[in-house]
């Protein structure tokens, strides 16, 4: 954990990928450094051209005309998990100095850029938003959330891209935690994966025409089940190792509810239900 | 499905147990219905007190002291699952016309009530929140929401108690539909109970010192988790055939998506997903 920021050391922010989380890092540097140069890296010209007219982006380049780019520029490669490696080469091809990105699983994406790793530093903002699309950006986004940075040990938590990418969330609001990519996918499996998964399972056992014997309690639990598809299973996909060990902690607690239950085991039911509760209890909303 | 009401028949009404439902309850009364008395009716005689102090009771008595009602009466029996029958006689015996409660299983209920079927019929007003207590009381709680009135077949629809109560939650704001109390139980151990079970689950995965790694998506999902434990322990145990049933539909579901991540099969997991998604996305929140 560090202090927040209110300098930003750079002076020209590469974004790629200009949804969400893109259009969100894009807003928040522009409200916080109007003088940091915001270029938005993408495959459809026409939306990054509205995204600079709607004063979002100081500029924009369509990924296929990457030819060179200053080498101080920070690239934030915000694209769908699986696309994240691919596009992170491709900033740093260009000459891009230093490259992170926003994806909320962390190890194969640091594998895959191991090569590369003086010009890579994995990042995952802990925030988000069932919506989708620049329109929604919001420039607090980050504030006081919690960022992840991934760093292989304890010996690389003071590499300076490290310190350079940590500073740049907490220029952004953010609290910036450092850990290896695999911790972090271990826990988030558990913390956010986990949780997509049962709000997906939940969604997926009331039928249509019994929705409208829905409540508030199924509509809080399964809003996160209304994602993209192709984002979320390959979220998931990369994921997969530490999200089986999630789901088979998950099928061993379902499994004592349908033990107590089947026992008529009142006792049993609430222990297994406050143990749940306690925790959840330490959250405040 | 019926036309909301904007009249009331009942000239007093009896609210045995005032916490967040029965004071929603007396205050929807109150609000739209300012000359029908509001009796509040518990065992802390303290509590009621101040519930008459603070408007929302026209009078109140303990349960203790249940010596006569006025025949004409609507009993309203807001207590947990587990106490509801007990309640239901008490105000039966006092010699309250009709009863009606509040509680999210229907079956038990009826079947202990059914030699007093006359003056018993069951409600299940699809509304609730995290919060409890009289203070957390809201006049529009019911408003535009579903209740569940039961009958126990076709021929019983149209009994005038079924008819009367029915009109009572219209009046309050709700739509109504009718049922038998078996198919109430069904249906709810999939829209309601599980999600509750789903999301303790949830929660449970998570320990303490993780809880920084949570966005949103854990807060939504597990927001219900941190309901009390006796009460929720007693609404799963009094639906148990049905939970079981909907414990082991997700459970199935559950397999399916750690099947998917073992195989490695991403297509078979975007179609687990988006068959939930379609459905969720069909709700507006």
């Amino acid at each position: 954990m560090h202090q927040k920021e209110n300098t930003l050391a750079e002076s020209c922010v590469l974004i790629f990928g200009v949804g969400l989380i893109g259009g969100s890092v894009a807003a928040a540097i522009r409200q916080r450094f109007p003088d940091c140069k915001v270029i938005g890296v993408g495959r459809d010209q026409e939306r990054l051209e509205a995204a600079v007219r709607a004063g979002l982006l100081s500029g924009s380049v369509h990924q296929s005309k990457l030819a060179e780019v200053p080498a101080e520029s920070l690239g934030v490669v915000c694209l769908p998990v699986h696309r994240i490696a691919d596009g992170a080469r491709q900033l740093i091809g260009a000459g891009c100095g230093l490259v992170t990105d926003a994806g909320s699983v962390k190890a194969p994406v640091c594998r895959e850029l191991k090569i590369q790793s003086d010009r890579f530093v994995g990042s995952h903002p802990i925030a988000g938003s069932e919506q989708s699309g620049y329109e929604h950006a919001d420039p607090d986004l980050f504030a006081d959330r919690l960022c992840v940075v991934t760093a292989d040990g304890p010996e690389c938590v003071s590499r300076p891209q490290v310190l350079r990418v940590a500073a740049f969330w907490r220029s952004l609001g953010a609290t910036v935690t450092v850990m290896p990519p695999e911790e972090h996918d271990r826990i988030l499996a558990l913390t956010s994966h986990l949780p997509h998964i049962l709000a997906s399972v939940a969604a997926g056992c009331v039928s249509e025409e019994n929705l409208m014997f829905t409540g508030s309690g199924y509509r809080d639990t399964t809003r996160i089940a209304a994602g993209l598809s192709d984002l979320w299973a390959s979220i998931l996909m990369n994921n997969s190792e530490y999200c089986l060990e999630a789901i088979e902690t998950a099928q061993a607690r379902l499994e004592q509810f349908r033990e107590s239950l089947l026992a008529g085991d009142v006792q049993q039911l609430e222990n297994l239900w406050e143990s749940a509760a306690r925790i959840r209890r330490q959250l405040t909303q």
